[in-house]
């Protein structure tokens, strides 16, 4: 099977410009199927400052009121991801930036939740692959913004690295996928201050041991069950690392890959 | 050749959620190949006043400079383009928003004006026609936001007539294309205050001498003068009319039909 790159860059890449621009150009010049997932970073908080709009946090996630999911249609649907569209065709990558509600291509509903209203937050139902893989087979890279609808005129705002994880799985059938998740750590480490104790390869049964060790920072735990969730639904290998090093990180040379046993 | 429709609405339809809601229902229930082509309304403007943006207008066109650029941006490319698509979804109208940058749609250049400086403005170049049709083959309405791309990085705000209007023409080789502004007005009009003096038939030598006798209300005459180009550049019929009459105007009943003699 042909192999696909399905890459989340993390909300600190894009508030800094210099590293997002140097970023783009190093994954633009990769000659393989790829797809870009960005996150939101500052822009959406700043804004809404700008905007005198309140923004609430619950567990590290925003709470999205009607005004914040307008807020974060503009930012990221619109300014962030149009912008990285521009900068990619500027390295002739031909770039198509998409939200899930573009070509039906990410089905989700309003997230119950037995105690709190998180507001217009989407979890994920359905990929449509058959938009994807034709976009694919014309050498587009697809950029997703992390917005996605409820096919009932709703947009839901949703958390990329689900994005992510939900479109590395939808491809699985059809590609060979690596997902990497790139943020400003060069890994998964055991010490989350010593950017040197990178994990080189994490397996099922050696996180579940670190875990009950309490070895493992609490921010990195979603991330890692969402990328062995991939694992056991098809992904070939998910792969967590530095932006800054992503050609080491898909070669295998830099950051934490994470296999089945 | 298949039939195409190139459907422009205003800025006072997006205005106005009761007629958006209405109009997107109706233009889904189409049932034909089709691109629907937006423009701003006055979403932008107030962005900028709550943001403390100043806002020039020369010949009732906005100067961007970079910071209206990215409210446009947002506004256009991102909130005002997902909620049509999200909308147009729950009408079972598989749409797909898209600006021109995403796989290089429309490119342009910065506009070259020996006395003004309109900024980040864009003329359009070309149409990417393969993947337009490509889409359009996939039985997926495209959905035109107002902001184009250099292939230097660099995003452009464009006028959404002139969008209308070479994506139009740029298909005509492929398809049998009419190209509808739909607006406010229930047409060309001979008296600009009487709804009722729609003129029902346009062409160039009638155009020539309503011009001269001054009986075209002035920001009537870019728009015309956009219709006569398509005409001349293979756009089959030219059509002009209210929103709120969309069928008809497709059908022949409504508006103001602009054909060559």
């Amino acid at each position: 099977m042909t192999r696909l790159l399905v890459v989340k860059i993390s909300g600190n890449i894009i508030d800094d410009e210099v590293k997002l621009f140097s970023f783009l150009k190093e994954f633009a010049g990769i000659d393989a199927p790829k797809i870009l997932v960005h996150g939101g970073g500052k822009l959406a908080t700043k804004l809404a400052e700008t905007m005198g709009v309140k923004q609430q946090l619950v567990d590290g996630r925003r709470i999205t009121d009607a005004e914040t999911l307008k807020i974060v249609t503009m930012v990221y649907a619109g300014y962030i991801n149009k912008n990285i569209v521009a900068r990619l065709q500027s390295h002739h990558c031909n770039a198509l930036g998409l939200c899930g509600a573009d070509g039906d291509s990410i089905l989700a509903h309003k997230r119950k939740h037995p105690v709190v209203d998180y507001g217009y937050v989407g979890d994920v139902d359905a990929i449509n692959t058959t938009l994807l893989k034709s976009l694919l087979d014309q050498n587009i890279t697809i950029v997703f913004a992390p917005i996605t609808h409820d096919q009932q005129g709703q947009l839901l705002n949703t958390n990329a690295d689900t994005i992510a994880q939900e479109v590395a799985k939808g491809l699985s059938h059809q590609f060979d996928v690596s997902l990497v998740y790139s943020f400003e750590k060069s890994g998964v480490l055991l010490d989350a201050e010593d950017d040197s104790t990178v994990i080189a390869e994490l397996t099922p049964s050696y996180y579940k041991q670190l875990k009950e060790k309490e070895k493992i920072f609490a921010g990195m735990i979603p991330k890692l069950d969402n990328a062995f969730t991939a694992l056991n639904n098809g992904v070939k290998k998910v792969i967590i690392g530095k932006a800054e090093n992503l050609r080491q990180l898909i070669d295998g040379s830099s950051g934490t890959t994470i296999i089945n046993e």
